[in-house]
């Protein structure tokens, strides 16, 4: 298609009604009270409240275009991601997703077709996690000079209550639902001089969970059902996560050291060729999406949970969070690092 | 203070957790059934729906950190325009906005001074317009190579049906609330060689609407329960944005000349200096954020609305705007312009 002088290739030969018909077309979902087009969307919220969360990602911070191993990040992952690290917020209060809306600041020189891929990959996160009942709801388009794409999620909560960081208590079982540090190890993967295109089957999945993470969205209501006292989003590592538990809870949390060690055995064959600590990513590699949460200790643990430590009353330490009673090896992803 | 070694000057010297605790206590607002902190934000809905759109801001495409006349573009002031520009669209569909969830990405040379600034403008923004019920109900942070601001608005309708922009009909009075040209013409100010620092009252006064805009919050609820039959936010031009309106009623627009002549007038002294055309900021200038409003004929117009024009039935015409039947002189703002 290349040579056809007439078809489209940039963003910048088209107008903004032109790339937003290439784009509604591909975002299907739920029917709304009132769907893209207008000043606003309109959603139901039948229980009276409505959840609502935004994340972005940014270019050359949250993806690369082009990774070290050959890699091409496509329009799909962005999308993709996009809307799992969203739904994977209002999940984490135990709602279910009802909206996301998008907007996009694209480079002129950014392929149409690029586009597209981001809207199919935002379609097809929906469907493919299991958010039925999530519609892209609108949008906004506009140009800069590199790819940031943020959005912003609501959730209805179904009539329970929200599950949040600060109901943890001491004698809890601090649990765990989806990977421990799968997406940190295809980080490094993508990040390594390793050539994506010979990597091999596990290896290969593990950088799709970190292009394509699958929070497990029917975990959250689950878990809020189950009457989880605390739960949260893991999305900067374990480590620093369960700190903001803490935090939010006025406890700490001490880390099972066998627990963990066998998640890191897990990513130990990866790790070994890339000459990194799999425990370090256990422990504080970011994205995962996962869930954190804390039980009453006579909980049966809905399915999927894991348990991964205890909640203590708060001590005199500095330290919210340990490993066997010592500090953790790893601390985990701070967005400003200062 | 530059010269206090320990004094935080950029984004970069703090964690994220540091620079959100100098954000927070500025965003103030009334309370929420759950503020921000946790994974997800929980606003009233009292109606069983939500009104939800997204705007974005980003440097060098709808600001410069520094105009050729001098000019610094603020945190306060884009921290204002975010918000005006959202709770516009909300103001639109009739609804009263609920809430704001704002991403930022920023450089690492960010001050943070200024995204103290950026907090503060939201904030005095909700005041100001008179969006007492909104509150800032999260957010997300972020580095990136750019400046750029994302909020996402939630509305209630409060029982209202939704204004929407294809309700006009032949026969309706095409009405304007707010100003029509002023941010173009403020914009056209910032633009130039003129001095900043010599620009006299009506003309800093218009570079303000430019960069701080105030779109008539009260109006949208009073058009919509005054009956207008459609309804949208002058963001891209009045030419352009009627014509949207037209393509969602299958109707077309006749905008009164006279009425058009007038509104130029007021700011033919700043377009002689110029030497640009009042009547194209008019007819084409963005981000006024008014209200275009069809009404039936009969409809006592609500108090700041005014008459532009006249609906009528769909011809063959391919123009659906014409100015005493004439093509206009000016068309106004697409974003990709392909």
């Amino acid at each position: 298609m290349a040579d056809h002088p007439h078809y489209p290739q940039s963003v910048a030969e088209l107008s903004e009604r032109e790339l937003l018909a290439r784009i509604f077309p591909r975002l299907g979902g739920p029917r709304m009270l009132l769907g893209p087009g207008d000043d606003a969307a309109l959603l139901r919220a039948p229980d009276g409240r409505t959840a609502i969360s935004i994340d972005t990602l940014v270019q050359d911070q949250d993806f690369r275009l082009r990774w070290p191993g050959g890699y091409r990040t496509t329009g799909y992952d962005v999308g993709w991601k996009c809307a799992a690290q969203n739904l994977s917020d209002v999940n984490a209060m135990g709602a279910v997703a009802t909206s996301l809306v998008v907007s996009l600041t694209l480079p002129a020189h950014t392929p149409v077709s690029w586009v597209e891929g981001l809207a199919d990959g935002l379609s097809a996160a929906l469907r493919a996690l299991g958010a039925e009942d999530c519609a892209v709801a609108g949008g906004d388009l506009g140009r800069g000079g590199q790819l940031v794409v943020t959005a912003a999620v609501t959730g209805d909560l179904q009539g329970r209550k929200p599950v949040l960081r600060s109901g943890a208590r001491p004698g809890d079982v601090l649990a765990v639902c989806g990977a421990l540090g799968e997406a940190a190890a295809g980080l490094a993967l993508l990040e390594s001089s390793l050539d994506y295109a010979r990597l091999e089957g596990r290896e290969r999945a593990l950088t799709a969970v970190q292009s394509r993470p699958c929070p497990p969205l029917a975990a959250g209501p689950v878990a809020a059902a189950a009457g989880a006292h605390a739960m949260m989003d893991i999305s900067d590592g374990l480590v620093r996560d369960a700190g903001r538990l803490c935090s939010a809870s006025g406890v700490r949390v001490d880390l099972d050291p066998e627990v963990l060690r066998a998640e890191a055995e897990l990513l130990a064959g990866t790790a070994g060729k890339l000459g990194a600590d799999p425990l370090s990513w256990v422990l504080g590699g970011g994205e995962d999406h996962g869930l954190l949460a804390a039980f009453a200790p006579d909980t049966v643990l809905p399915r999927g949970f894991r348990r991964v430590g205890t909640v203590l009353a708060r001590g005199d330490g500095a330290n919210p969070v340990s490993v066997g009673g010592a500090a953790p090896a790893a601390a985990g992803w701070d967005h400003f690092g200062g």
